[in-house]
Order: C-alpha cells, then sequence, then structure tokens
C-alpha cells in the first residue's frame, strides 16, 4: 500500500479477503488501513468469524457489513480508500459512497490501478505450494481410481459421481468446478459437462475435474481412448501432447505469458490443427479456479516464480473428436515443475 | 422494456442470460433492443450456443464478447442502453463505454432502475415450477437415502460425500451449493460446512444441501438427533419447527415477505429463543440457489403466485447446539405448496 501510495484499502472480493485474514464466510468486508485493519461479516458468522480470522478485528454489523466497513474507513481518518474496480459492482460502489457523510462522498473511493490482492495471491508462498501440490495430488488419484469406472455404456454422470465421490472421501471440500466428462462426439465440445450420455464402444472420453483442498484449488484434464484408435484420432492425440509437453517446457520465471501460449500454439499450427484450438493455453490457479495471469496470446505479462498456472491445449473437431490435455504447474527460477504427475501418453481401455 | 421506456438492454449476468435465451456457457452478453437480439460468446462455445441458444442470434467473437455486444447495440441505432448496476461492475462498465464510438460515451448506458431480468425470474412458469418440484423431490430422495448412514464416528464430510453421489446417481448436475453437515456442537455454526469431525454419539446433526436438476435449484435442511435428546434440544427443536409451520402457513399472494419472516420470528419471540435466530427466514430459489425475493424482516416485497421461496429458521447456541428446518415453498393465491415432502418431526437415530 505504501509502495503504491494508496491510504487504505476496502476488499470485498471473498477469496481476497480469505487470503488476507483467513475468513470464508459468504459476507465480508475487510477495511485496511496503514495501521489497522477490521473485518465485517454478519450474525451467521458471529463463532466461525472469530475462530478463523488474522490480522484484523472483527465486527459483526448490525445491518450491511458493507456500510460499517465504508463508515469505519471514514473515520479512521485516511483522507481516501482505494478499491478493486474488477470485484466491485456499480450498485456496490453506490452503497460505499452512501453510507459516508455527505461531504465526503466525492473522491473518497478511488479505483485501484492494479489489482493489489490479485497481484499478492498470483505468487504462492511455500505453504500454498505445498497445499496446491497435495491438492493436485489428490486429482491424480481420482484420475487413477475412476480408470476401470471408464466402460461402454457407463453415463457421463455416474464418472462425475465416482469422481466427486473419491474426492469427498480422499478429503476435500468439493470440487473446484464443474466436472467434465465429454465422450464421443461430444469430447469435441471444450466445455462438455457430464450428461446422461452412456461412453461409447470406441472413441475420446476427456475428463477435466479438480477438487477443493484445504481452501485450494487443483485442475486437470486427460483424454483416454475407449476401443482402438485411429490413424487421424493417434495423429492428433500425439500432436495435442506435443503441444503440451512443448507450452510446459516453456515456462520459467521471466518469460512472457504468451510466448508460452506460442509454444503450444506454433506446434498446433505446424500441425495444421491451430484452427481448432479454439482457447488459450492456461491460467493461474489458487484460492480460486481461474486467477491470475491468463497464459493467453500476446499476454505481455512476465512469469515469476512461485505461480502456478495450468498448461492445457486442446482441439475441438465438430462432429469428430476432441482433446485436451492439462496439468497444473508450479514456475520456478530454473523452469516448471509439473504438480499433476498422471500419464500422459494415450490411454486405451 | 417498452413498460420501463427502455429502448435496449445489455444482459452480462450468467443466470439471467441462461433464463432469457438458454445458453449455459461461462462466457456470455446478451444485447437486446426492441426487435432483435444477439447472444455474444467466444469459440469454445461455437458448438454448444448454436445448439442451446433461443430467440437471438449467436455471434462468436473474436476479442471480447463483452465490446462487440456494446458496438452491436449502439450500431442497432437504439440511443441508450440499460444495464443491471447490481451485476456489472466498475471495471466491466469503464470496458464498455470504451466498445462505444467516441461520441456516445457518455450517457448511452445507463443504470436499470429494478433488475427487470431477476423480476422476471422471481415468478417461475409451469415448465419452471415442475422442474423446481422435480429437483426439490431429488432433495427429499437424498435425505432418506443418508438417514440409515447416520451414525456416530462417521465424519461429515462422508456424509457429504454419500449425498453427493447419491445426488449424481438421481442424474442432478451437481449440487446447488456447498453441502453442509453440521455435527453436535459445530451445529451451532449457521454455515458448517462438512468437516473431518466425526458424529457424535449424541447430539444433532443438521443438513443442508440442495441439487441442481436440468438447472434449477433444490435447497432444503433437517435437523436430525443422535441418541436421546435431552429436555431443552426436544422444547428448542420444538419451537423452530412451529416457527417454521407458522412462517409457511404464512404464504399467500399477496402477503408481505416481511409479514412471513415476522411470523417465524414471533413464535421464537414467545419461546425466548429470538435471539439465537441471527439470519433472515429464506429466500427465492430458482436457476441460482439466492435469488429475489428476500424473506426478511421489515421486506415490504409482496409475494405473488408462481414464486418459490425457502422458509428456514434456525437457531444457534454457542457451545451448546444448533437446529435449523427448511423447506421450499411455491407460492399461490391460496397459500403455500411445500415442495420439500420429507419428515419434520424431530428424527431420532
Amino acid at each position: 500500500m505504501k509502495e503504491s501510495g494508496i491510504e487504505s484499502v476496502l476488499v470485498t472480493h471473498l477469496p481476497d479477503v480469505r487470503y488476507l485474514c483467513g475468513f470464508t464466510g459468504s459476507n465480508a468486508a475487510l477495511a485496511v488501513t496503514a495501521k489497522r485493519a477490521a473485518m465485517f461479516t454478519d450474525g451467521r458468522y458471529t463463532t466461525q468469524a472469530r475462530e478463523e480470522t488474522e490480522c484484523a478485528r472483527v465486527v459483526i454489523a448490525k445491518k450491511s457489513a458493507l456500510r460499517e466497513a465504508c463508515a469505519w474507513l471514514e473515520a479512521s481518518g485516511a483522507g481516501s480508500a482505494h478499491f478493486d474496480p474488477g470485484m466491485t459492482t456499480v450498485a456496490s460502489l453506490d452503497l460505499m459512497r452512501d453510507a459516508l457523510s455527505k461531504g465526503k462522498r466525492r473522491g473518497f473511493f478511488q479505483p485501484l490501478k492494479r489489482p493489489i490482492v490479485a497481484d499478492l495471491r498470483m505468487v504462492k508462498d511455500a505453504e500454498e505450494l505445498l497445499r496446491m501440490e497435495e491438492a493436485a495430488l489428490v486429482g491424480c488419484h481420482l484420475f487413477s481410481a475412476v480408470l476401470p469406472h471408464l466402460q461402454p455404456g457407463v453415463t457421463e454422470q455416474e464418472i462425475a459421481a465416482d469422481l466427486e465421490f473419491f474426492a469427498r472421501n480422499l478429503g476435500a471440500d468439493g470440487m473446484s468446478f464443474e466436472t467434465i466428462v465429454a465422450s464421443g462426439l461430444r469430447s469435441a465440445l471444450p466445455h462438455g459437462r457430464a450428461t446422461a450420455a452412456k461412453l461409447p464402444r470406441r472413441g475420446f472420453v476427456t475428463l477435466d475435474f479438480g477438487v477443493i483442498l484445504k481452501g485450494y484449488c487443483s485442475d486437470m484434464t486427460r483424454t483416454v481412448h475407449l476401443g482402438k484408435p485411429g490413424r487421424e484420432e493417434q495423429v492428433a492425440y500425439d500432436a495435442v501432447l506435443e503441444a503440451q509437453e512443448a507450452a510446459v517446457a516453456a515456462v520459467k520465471a521471466g518469460v512472457t505469458c504468451g510466448e508460452v501460449d506460442e509454444a503450444a500454439r506454433s506446434v498446433l499450427r505446424k500441425a495444421r490443427l491451430a484452427k481448432y484450438f479454439t482457447h488459450s493455453t492456461g491460467h493461474g490457479v489458487g484460492i480460486e479456479i481461474h486467477e491470475m495471469p491468463r497464459i493467453a496470446a500476446a499476454q505481455e505479462q512476465r512469469l515469476a516464480a512461485g505461480m502456478v498456472i495450468t498448461i492445457e491445449p486442446g482441439i475441438y473437431i465438430e462432429g469428430k473428436f476432441g482433446i485436451r490435455i492439462e496439468d497444473m504447474v508450479a514456475v520456478t527460477e530454473s523452469g516448471g515443475k509439473i504438480l499433476t504427475p498422471a500419464p500422459k501418453a494415450m490411454i486405451q481401455l
């Protein structure tokens, strides 16, 4: 805050609140000045807030946690308070201003130029890296455990049920996003949620899933083949795998996100498959499933040691099939460390 | 739109987009004028958008779906476009303005005075009511199925795993929120997520969970007792049940939400337990788990036939126990119809 010349900050995005003070409830406003911090929530969380919150006073708001946080910031003597414009709705900003005394309403709240908490969250410390490694390993265990269940005639939903049941029983708090099980022609849908469709006797099945473990998300994708793949399937799979490995090999502190994206994309370009790669190569992951940085074309953001990103190129050929392979990768000074040690060579079931 | 004197609307809240045109992807901006509608998304959703979207042209944006939607609205000839300030971040509004030609940036985007899509979504049509009834019934089946698993020594997480596994196998797309299993002293936490804690030999267990079925959420809570309840537990349980039934009995088209809340609260006040009832009585439910209206003290909003709300009073006595009982209730002209036909008399296991 001092570096950025910021007197005080109002943090309302819940994952940011959790990151800064540990509180995990569904209603919170954290007010921070150079000297003090107060976390405002409501009566449902009296006990939980006291147990979880560190480095901030807990205030149980009578009416609105947000309004009381704003009044506290005004009373703190700070001349202004910054907020994250990417995480604050137009209506919330109106409420925030309305909570101030009349003379202060203009100019007290200022948009942050950089999302400073997201910037902090982007680089994980040693404890966070351990948790993420653990979450990613649970993901790998789920994948091994579900493989024998991938049989023709089983529904995508049954596979999702199995994955989620194993996840809970390995201690996960839940899944980090809606489980994707996309089989046969449906594998050509990049975001094919698990449906009542039955796994075919022959064809790809894409599994994209993650768990939340001790507050941190994992994310992984594997595409397996039921029956013997044709030549086109095998060639396409090998190209996606080569693209994925090229992008992982490009990961290193100091490299731009655009360069990592290009490493994957250029492999698929040479294989004449780039037009089927319709999304970006990856994203940061942590307390949230999608965090900064974005691993996409032309992104100038540079990787730094401690970031955790996904590398997940894929191709989707409508009416035929789709393939995606995804690892979580921790950025180090010397390269990328794969956190998802599950096999990537084509698995034929 | 005509009634409110609105020329065009930009809809970006994903559940609103889904409600209006059926598209379920994770990136969408729906632009609507008096005569035309266009739904903007990205290349990941080319096939899915074409399959799902009704009543709007599908546009696959090259760069930003949001920017292209704004440019389309400007080109449509509308003099202004309204947006929902409760669902639009300060940063998004900047982007939206920036997508316009320079002369238009001031004043083209106007905040809606009422969240018109949320207002529409609040009242469910016959097909939606059927889906919600079905979702609520799946919830009841889960409750029956998990009862035999509620044994001393089993962890809360194992119970959550069972519930979620049954849900998937009954066709649910997933859970509508993080499953709450709060046992023993933890039942005094209104939002006690399932943890590694073991169910006690004696004490309450609160289960609060819901499924997503065909796009609609269910939500229900039951509190059961392991072992024989003491007199204080029984008296408190009976009071919460009486409060819950009083609020359900108060539900009827034309009644204010505040009156329904007061029906529950006054029962607990007479039982000298109102100070432990630290949240509101309920909320609307539908495509999202929390929708309008809010069933809370002094809410002037009137119920209308077709609304679906939860009625869920609870008490939380720190260091002792907590109890919550929740049904989904459809509002009709003549009263409330309970969608959650699971037993509410105290279950002793």
